[in-house]
């Protein structure tokens, strides 16, 4: 089992990275009390949730269980958790664990920042996608229907226990979707790690264990360097953005749900790439690069259809990155190098927006 | 005017007191972008909010109104005002500035610590109860149909504008229910202050500046004092929750709005100092001044006739100071020294809570 640290002061916190991880005695220094609450969704809970309770014996455990899907991450299903957990007689020192993917990490590491003003909780993310990216770095929090995870807190979690055995079960547009985060963290700061992805993407996709290990590594070392540098987004760790600012727009246009996050984060990535060469900043055979590895990864690299440029540029505006009135976007100036950028051509933009 | 600092490192901020504050030139250094949205609501709105706008000429200012009452202090109307945020297009730099009672700096100040993770905001209490108490320490939060102030966030402002000048247009249950919070400091650390409200009751009834201003001063110090030491109510800070579980427990038991919180609170004291009379922790001679002080500043002393031992029971088991299922109480030990006790004796407790 590998360990990385999130080095943030009194709120560090351990990541560890094995097989079979949630079968471990990994979980007792970070449980404080007797109460322990489950938190996990229909998909998830049938398949690890038993395996999870077996290894928490000796606690007071129950479990919570959303429905699954980004379209219920929402202040109504956040509600039904408080109910539950004070139906369940909660108190402060009762520690959640989120077992499930980025929707159930999110939320109940929102109903942790909140419930009875804050308690502890563990992250034990299930999908290639939160193993790599949603489950480290204290993100927690709903969407609304007017914007992507507009109502949220930082909130760091107790520890994050990953376990590359719940890829097994992984379907296989889910495995694709954690793809297109690892991809982004090549493209953002590594272009050696780029290099690796393009040469054993195949290894990725056939769930080969050591491929999947070496690259959740590689990715939650990328996450935990730069949350550490810049946990509460004042700079650097915008560039974690890279592709979203396009992916949140389209996930809300189709409606949560209808793309997978991963899926979005694809197309935006080679929106801004698309973008990116208009400026001068990549070079079109960096934009092929990109793209291609993208579709061996079984990804979209090409916006909806039906997807007007104004209504982009609608949703654009609500990102939590615009300052002032002034859109950012995180664009490409290579492979492996991402800047956070207003200065770019609002013209080239509407360009990108419309091509297809 | 006088300032005082509620000393948190990073998160330090000045309480300024003052005739006619809304007015003066304290607002700039704390709001640090051209947005500013005002949250008030249907009363206090047409009585200060062009007050307000016209010391912040200069910036982009627009308000939020949300209905009057503990009632409304809920998750729905929190999406509203989500929605409002939205729709007005705030981005993260935005200051949002809480005008009004309790109710209203509970509310925006959750919206702050929650709208796209977390922005600024100010509070300009206009309610003796919240320029006492809620406005200062970062207690954010709404209320659950199970429990009162279960959701939220312990979240600082930026800073704390109280505007005694607001204290004119105070219902006068309003203006009673913000004494019982003035009593209660006197009763958990100082029983000068104590004293010294015994011989001024009249005058504060009468709305006296100058004994308002000590009032409020001598509150705030405390306030300040203890959330310095203690934010996140690991200990100490606890005691300012004096009277607080009974009185939670009759604002959820007889429906939010129906009892002010000031109100519920005058009445849980008189409890907790009954079950201390039992305890033998405090003179009968102490309980009766206890009562008859409260009686002076016309609040209620006795529990609603319909309340029975076990629906207070209930609800006191949700208590956010329940720990691995022990109930904790603040008790007094004298006036002017309260401590928090889990060795009380259940029997006597029922006896209180019989008592009427």
């Amino acid at each position: 089992m590998g360990t990385l640290q999130v080095a943030l002061a009194d709120r560090s916190y351990p990541i560890f990275i094995g097989c079979d991880t949630i079968q471990q005695d990994v979980f007792a220094p970070y449980i404080h009390a007797q109460q322990v609450v489950v938190v996990s969704n229909t998909t998830v809970a049938p398949l690890y949730l038993d395996r999870l309770k077996n290894t928490l014996q000796g606690y007071d455990v129950s479990a919570i269980i959303l429905p699954d899907g980004e379209q219920h991450k929402t202040l109504s299903v956040m509600d039904q958790l408080y109910t539950e957990l004070l139906q369940h007689r909660c108190n402060r020192q009762v520690t959640l664990i989120a077992l499930g993917g980025g929707v159930v990490g999110d939320m109940c590491g929102f109903a942790a920042a909140t419930y009875q003003r804050g308690v502890n909780f563990i992250q034990v993310p299930t999908t290639l996608l939160a193993q790599v990216d949603s489950s480290v770095g204290g993100k927690t929090g709903v969407n609304h229907p007017l914007g992507k995870n507009m109502i949220g807190a930082f909130y760091q979690p107790q520890c994050v226990v990953i376990d590359t055995g719940t890829l097994t079960t992984l379907a296989d547009n889910q495995l694709s979707a954690g793809i297109a985060e690892i991809i982004k963290y090549g493209l953002i700061q590594d272009s050696a790690f780029f290099e690796w992805l393009e040469q054993n993407m195949s290894a990725l996709l056939t769930r080969d264990v050591a491929a999947l290990t070496y690259a959740i590594t590689c990715s939650c070392a990328c996450k935990a360097d730069v949350v550490a540098n810049d946990e509460k987004e004042a700079g650097q760790r915008a560039l974690l953005n890279l592709g979203h600012t396009f992916g949140h727009a389209i996930e809300t246009a189709m409606g949560y749900g209808t793309w997978l996050h991963g899926e979005a984060v694809a197309v935006g990535m080679c929106m801004a790439a698309d973008l990116s060469v208009r400026q001068g900043w990549l070079t079109d055979d960096d934009y092929q690069r990109i793209k291609r590895l993208l579709g061996k990864a079984k990804l979209p690299v090409t916006p909806p259809k039906d997807m007007r440029v104004e209504q982009f540029l609608q949703l654009m505006a609500l990102d939590k990155k615009v300052m002032d009135g002034q859109m950012r976007l995180v664009l490409n100036k290579g492979i492996g190098h991402a800047v956070v950028s207003s200065t770019f051509s609002m013209d080239l933009l509407k360009e990108t927006l419309a091509a297809r």
